[in-house]
């Protein structure tokens, strides 16, 4: 059976609280969903059948962030980059998380499998 | 115009990683989208329209997380009770995280008000 996944990269170098840190999560999760949709929906109704695995992964920089967004496009893989609002802890505009799938885990670890937990 | 958003109520009494945190609230959420999607899909979209909005807080133990889980579904909001695997942190079938809306704001803060961001 394939296995299907879906993974959100965070911002290692940004110092935020739990509370903040978990809705960006969130917030990348659902986008990222909702693009899935739209293009691969047999791959979200896989992943919800397989109980929605998700990892949430930590990556140094904006830059990382960045470039590995643009690796998973390049494999035809779904992202979804959050700006937080700012109003509280960072800047606005200041990038904070990466939405990638679901999609086959196989897919998504050529992208982000040197990656470690956050 | 009427305000949406949805909350993520998460145990204060566990003690999760952030990461672990994370992937929970990212699982209510999610879980508890779909499930609004079924029964109020219009409700979903407007959500989506206004930027998703989500506040993650704290309750203090397994009752209240279930207590706030009923009042909840009193009121016609769907809800999302989150059990985790425990295959790290916690025990199997650790209730970690509720899940409600999206939904007008007014509706959730009847159930939610009082509690404070995590």
């Amino acid at each position: 059976m394939m296995e299907f996944k879906q993974v959100i990269v965070v911002r290692g170098d940004l110092k935020l609280s739990k509370g903040k840190l978990a809705a960006q999560v969130a917030h990348a999760s659902v986008d990222a969903v909702f693009k899935t949709l739209n293009v691969r929906p047999e791959w979200v109704y896989k992943w919800l059948e397989q109980g929605q695995k998700k990892a949430v992964l930590a990556c140094p920089s904006k830059d990382d962030l960045i470039k590995l967004a643009e690796e998973a496009q390049k494999l035809g893989l779904t992202t979804s980059l959050i700006y937080d609002a700012g109003r509280t802890e960072v800047p606005p505009g200041t990038l904070t998380a990466l939405g990638i799938g679901p999609a086959p885990s196989e897919l998504i670890d050529r992208v982000t499998g040197d990656l470690k937990l956050l």
